[in-house]
C-alpha cells in the first residue's frame, strides 16, 4: 500500500482535524526541549516552569529531561513519581533486528522525553490508511518528567543453552553473572529476567504507560513483553532536597540512601569505569559510563505486619516510624549509632535489625543508589493485598555492593519475616547516547551502540 | 494486656517522637477540613489553595472533601486522578458485626478523607505494646482529594444459596439484580462480585492505597478482600471545566457524560428517590439520595487495536482521535448529527459505531455518569499488556440505565472485537452520613445506617 503523507478524508466534510492535531502537547514538548538539560542535572536541573495557565491539565511541574547524554538519564535523576518498568523476550534471531529495534527505540525515546509522540506523524496526522505512529493516550499530557533507562540481561549475551545468541558472549560482563538464591526468594518465571528492560519514571502514570506501551508496539515482531510492572510514592529519596518518602511498612525509605549531592560517592559507587573488567578476561568496556540495575519485586506481608506492635515494628527497623530517626538517638539524618546500648546492655539498634545490617559499616562500606517504588497490584486471591516495593539499584557492581548484603539481610534481618521476592532482574545499563539530530536513525547514534561495534 | 495511652520508651534516650508525631500532616488536614464544602460541591466545590512552600510536597492542589452530607462524596466529585477499588466477602454470619464494621469504617473515612490518620493515635503515637491504629505510609501525605464511597453487593442481602445471610432479604433494592451475562463476558470469579466495596479517589495513589488498606486492616476478623483494582487517568470528565481525558484507545474519552453542570439531569439520571421502588414490593427506602454503582474491568487488546489504522479507529469509535469531534464534523462537543450522510449516502457515523449505539438516542434517553480509569495490570504471559479501562458509571437504576446499552455494544459494537470485560460488579451505594461529632461511635450515624435499623 502506497504511504500518504497527508490524510485523504475528503468524505468527512468541516473535520477540524484537518491540519496535525495534538498541536497543544507538539507545543508543550518543544517548549520542554528548550528549557532541558543534559540528564546529567542533579537537584535544580530541570525545567521548573509550571504548565500555564491551564488549571485543568495535569498536576506537577511541566519538566523535561534531554534523552541523550553521557550517562543515561532515570538514574540520577531526582526520582520521579510513577514508574512503568518493562522486560522484554526477543523473539528474532537476528543481530541486525535487535540493532534495528534499539535505532527505533532511541528515536522513539528521544521523543518521547520531550513530550512529543512517539513518531513524527503522532496519533492524529499521518496516513489515514496505516497504523498511527503514536498510540494517542498521552496526547494532551507534557513531558511530565519521563525519562526511558534501558538495560540488557544477562540472557542476551548467552541463552539458558548457553548459546551465543547474538555473537555477544564475548562482551558480557563479568559483573552480569546470575545472582545466586538468596533465603526467602520464590521468584516467579513470569516476574524475573528478559533480553531488554525499560524503565521508565515520570510524574504522571499515564504517560510512562504511554512510552512502555509505544516502545512495545515498535518492538512488534522483534521482542515481546515478558512482564511489566508499575509503581507510585517512590521510596527512595536521591536528594537531601527531596523529602524522604515512606514504603508500605509506613517507615521514611531512602534515609541512608546515596545522595546527589555526593558526586563524588556516585562516581565511585555507581558508574562503570572502562577498566572495571580488565582483569576479568573480558571485553566489557563498551559499559564505561554505564551502570548496573538491580530489580527485585518484595512483596510485604503487610496483612501480618500491621498486626505487630509499634514496639516491634520500630525495633525490627531499627528506626522511629514518625521521624525515622534511628532508635540510638537524634533526628531522621542523625548517623546511626550502632555501638550505643540502653538498659541492661542492649543495643538500642537491635542486631538483626534492619539498619544495622543494611548499614555500609555492616557491608564494607557498600553503597548503592536505590530508585525503588511502592506497588499494589491487586489481591492474591487469598483475602490479602499484593503490595510491597520494587526495589531499584544502579550500583558499579553488584557483586561487591549488592550480592553480600542481600545474603546478610535474607538470613539475618528481622523484617526477611514480612518479606517475599517474588521477582528479579539484573541489567547491564550502557551509557548515555551522543546528541544529535540523527539519534536513532541508521546514521546516527542509538542505545547500546558500543555492544554492537 | 492494658492498654495505655502514653508510649514507653523510657529506654530509647531523646527520642524526638516522644510527642505526638505527624504533625505536619494532622495540620494540613485540619486546613483541609475548615476549607472543605458537604460532599456535594460541584465545580468549584473544593479547597483550591495548593500545598503552600513545600516544594518537595506531593503535587496537585491540597483539597478535602466533607465525608458526611446527602448524597456520599465520590459521586458528583469532580473525578481525582487516582483510584484504589476494593471488594471484600463477609466472612462473619453476625449482623451486629457487620454493623459494627460499618462503625468502624465510617470514623475512619470520616479522618482520611480529611488527611488525618485512620485512628485516634496515627501510625507512631499510641501505646507501644499494641499494633498501630494507622499503617503510615501517607504521614506526610495530604487529604489530596480522597473520597472513600462505599457500596453493598446482592450477596450481603442474599447468599449464592438463596440465604437471608443477615436478615436484610426484605431490604433487598429491585434494582440490584444481577447483571445478565453479555456477549463477550469472560468475567473472573477473582475480580467480580463480592458483599461490600469501597472506591477511593484521590489525586495520590498512596493515598487511596492506604485508604483501602486501613480499611481492610479495620476488617480483619469480619471480613476479607475479594479483589482489588488500581487505576489511573481518570477517562470520564464528570465537569466541562475538566478537559477530556483519554482511554487506551488514545481516545477522549466522556465527551457525552452527564456534566456536573447539568444538575437537574443528575437528580433524574443518578439519585434514587424514595418510591422509585414503591411498586415493586420490597422496602428499599433506605437507598434514597443513594445510587447504583456499575464497576467493569474491561481488558483491551491494545496490541491489535495498534495495529489497526487510523481511519479504522475513528470509524470504530465514530469521533477523530485528535480532537474528538464526531466524525459528522463540529469540534469535541459539537452533538453528533446521526443522520448526516457523505459520499455514496453512507453515514459519516458508522451504524456500528460506538458513539452511535452509546448514545442517549440509541438508549432510549438514557444517560449515566461515568468515572472510569484506565489501569495497567502488567502483562498478561503471552507478551502482551493487561491493560484497559476500569469502567465505573452511577445511575438511578441500573436495569434501564446500564443492561439494556451494554446488551446493544456487546452485540453490535465495532469495538467490542477489541474488548473484553473480565470483571464485573453491581453495588447499591446508600445515601450519605449525617454530619456530627460521634460519627462511627455506637451513637452515631454510620454508612448504610438506613439499611440495618
Amino acid at each position: 500500500m502506497p504511504r500518504i503523507t497527508r490524510r485523504d478524508r475528503s468524505d468527512a466534510p468541516s473535520s477540524p482535524a484537518a491540519t496535525p492535531g495534538i498541536s497543544r502537547r507538539a507545543v508543550l514538548g518543544l517548549a520542554g526541549a528548550g528549557a532541558a538539560t543534559a540528564g546529567l542535572g542533579v537537584a535544580g536541573g530541570f525545567a521548573a516552569a509550571r504548565a500555564g495557565a491551564d488549571a485543568a491539565g495535569p498536576a506537577g511541574p511541566a519538566r523535561s529531561y534531554a534523552f541523550a547524554g553521557e550517562h543515561q538519564a532515570g538514574i540520577v535523576t531526582p526520582a520521579q513519581d510513577r514508574l512503568h518498568f518493562a522486560s522484554w523476550d526477543l523473539t528474532t534471531t537476528s543481530r541486525e533486528e535487535v540493532v534495528a529495534l534499539l535505532r527505533r527505540w532511541t528515536a522513539a525515546a528521544a521523543r518521547m522525553t520531550q513530550g512529543l509522540p512517539a513518531g513524527e506523524f503522532g496519533p492524529d496526522s499521518g496516513p489515514y490508511d496505516a497504523p498511527p505512529d503514536d498510540t494517542g493516550e498521552a496526547a494532551n499530557l507534557d513531558a511530565s518528567g519521563l525519562t526511558l533507562t534501558f538495560g540488557f540481561g544477562r540472557s542476551l549475551f548467552v541463552g539458558a543453552d548457553g548459546a551465543d545468541r547474538f555473537g555477544l558472549a564475548g562482551r558480557l560482563p563479568a559483573a552480569l553473572a546470575d545472582l545466586p538464591h538468596f533465603p526467602g526468594d520464590v521468584l516467579e518465571p513470569g516476574r524475573t529476567g528478559g533480553d531488554l528492560a525499560v524503565q521508565a519514571c515520570a510524574d504522571d502514570p499515564q504517560v510512562a504507560v504511554h512510552a512502555i506501551r509505544n516502545l512495545s508496539r515498535l518492538a512488534f515482531g522483534t521482542a515481546s513483553v515478558r512482564w511489566s510492572q508499575l509503581g507510585y510514592g517512590r521510596t527512595s529519596s536521591t536528594s537531601t532536597a527531596q523529602r524522604t518518602p515512606r514504603n508500605l511498612f509506613g517507615f521514611k525509605d531512602g534515609t541512608a540512601n546515596l545522595k546527589l549531592e555526593e558526586p563524588e560517592l556516585v562516581d565511585d559507587h555507581v558508574w562503570v569505569a572502562a577498566d572495571d573488567d580488565a582483569d576479568e578476561g573480558t571485553d566489557s568496556r563498551w559499559m564505561a559510563g554505564g551502570s548496573y540495575l538491580v530489580s527485585r519485586r518484595i512483596r510485604m506481608t503487610i496483612e501480618t505486619w500491621d498486626r505487630s506492635s509499634l514496639r516491634e515494628q520500630e525495633a525490627i527497623v531499627g528506626r522511629t516510624k514518625g521521624d525515622g530517626a534511628p532508635l540510638s538517638g537524634g533526628t531522621e539524618f542523625t548517623e546511626p549509632d550502632l555501638a550505643a546500648t540502653g538498659r541492661g546492655d542492649v543495643p538500642l539498634i537491635a542486631t538483626d535489625s534492619h539498619v544495622r545490617l543494611a548499614h555500609p559499616t555492616s557491608n564494607a562500606g557498600a553503597r548503592m543508589l536505590r530508585r525503588g517504588y511502592n506497588y499494589t497490584d491487586g489481591s492474591d486471591g487469598l483475602g490479602r493485598l499484593d503490595a510491597g516495593l520494587f526495589f531499584l539499584a544502579y550500583v558499579r557492581d553488584p557483586r561487591t555492593q549488592y550480592t553480600p548484603m542481600q545474603t546478610v539481610l535474607a538470613r539475618d534481618d528481622a523484617m526477611s519475616e514480612y518479606l517475599r521476592h517474588t521477582g528479579s532482574g539484573l541489567w547491564a545499563v550502557p551509557p548515555g547516547v551522543a546528541s544529535g539530530a540523527t539519534m536513532g536513525t541508521a546514521d546516527g547514534a542509538y542505545i547500546g551502540q558500543g555492544l554492537f561495534t
